[in-house]
């Protein structure tokens, strides 16, 4: 319906997730109207984060350095380890300010439908980093929903022969929901409620 | 909570309209995940829309030329103009398929709260277009809510001393819609524009 590259901006727009074509015709809108810099800027933060974000070589957390803020972070307890799917899971725990330990990103949950398998995600680099001995329980805060709990299960029978204390983070969350939609509170009982995985 | 580059992306998209904290750091995490190539049709998408998107020189609408595809289409009757707040009411009109003549873009409405006035708004450039008296209707399109009606009533005790048929949308019940959800300005307004049914 628009002229050409106001019609591209609003098609790119919208392929952005939770964007609808409505939402994307404002917010190209709002651009137009826009003030040069505001768009400089906000074009800057887009190419920066492609260009200098990578992976933390240890856990798989968003990082600008080699290693992440958390696993340069001497004080951070190097005996409990928390599995998470994903980089913002990370961060929602960190609001909770309950778990001062380190953190291990899987990149995504065990999912058959989607053809992801352990293979998949980063349980290699998992199992590596536990042969030193040096971490003594492993929390499994994976989503609780399918995929999460089928990867927590995979994961417990996987460690659980290595002698660590395998843990979950309690059901307080509610089933079926999105691990970084969960209030700060709620998330910080499921980590004091955590129990031992029985399989 | 993140590192650098990554919470300047989150506060950049959380500054879109319509565009919240969660759904910037959704958006955020996609983009990081996203092909590169993905990402630089978006920044390529807001760049070329800053660089190359102006305003039609004649109507206001949005443009890459000195006019709009609008204003350069000859087949357009050049005595009815429809006068409208921004570009995408032009795009609303055009997908009704109703209406073959030609549009003004006031850029806005008259709203003393926001300190916008007449003159902060398109109406020297209406006035100007309308001194050849080749347009003999002018159709008020602008939005049914406080600062539509009060324009409208503005532009018609302007124009309607230049001898100009002066006409406005109809207000009613939108289409498919239900009466008893209908609010009781809208259903007002219904009665007062009924009009004969002539079966």
């Amino acid at each position: 319906m628009y002229e050409g590259v106001v019609q591209d901006l609003i098609d790119e727009l919208g392929r952005l997730p939770g964007v609808g074509p409505k939402s994307a015709q404002r917010i190209a809108f709002h651009l137009l109207a826009a003030e040069p810099a505001d768009v400089r800027r906000l074009v800057t933060a887009l190419t920066e984060v492609k260009d200098k974000v990578r992976f933390c070589a240890v856990c798989g957390n968003v990082s600008e350095d080699e290693l992440c803020r958390i696993c340069r972070d001497a004080r951070r307890d190097p005996t409990v380890l928390c599995v998470v799917e994903e980089p913002k899971d990370v961060v929602a725990i960190e609001k909770t300010r309950e778990f001062r330990g380190r953190y291990h990103v899987l990149g995504g949950a065990i999912s058959p439908i989607d053809g992801v398998g352990p293979d998949d995600l980063r349980t290699r680099e998992l199992m590596t980093r536990l042969a030193d001995g040096v971490v003594t329980e492993v929390i499994i805060a994976t989503d609780p929903n399918l995929e999460g709990e089928a990867t927590a299960t995979y994961l417990a029978r996987l460690l659980r022969p290595m002698g660590l204390r395998v843990t979950r983070i309690a059901s307080g969350l509610p089933v079926g929901g999105d691990l970084e939609y969960a209030d700060e509170i709620t998330l910080g009982r499921a980590f004091e409620g955590r129990r031992l995985l029985d399989v």
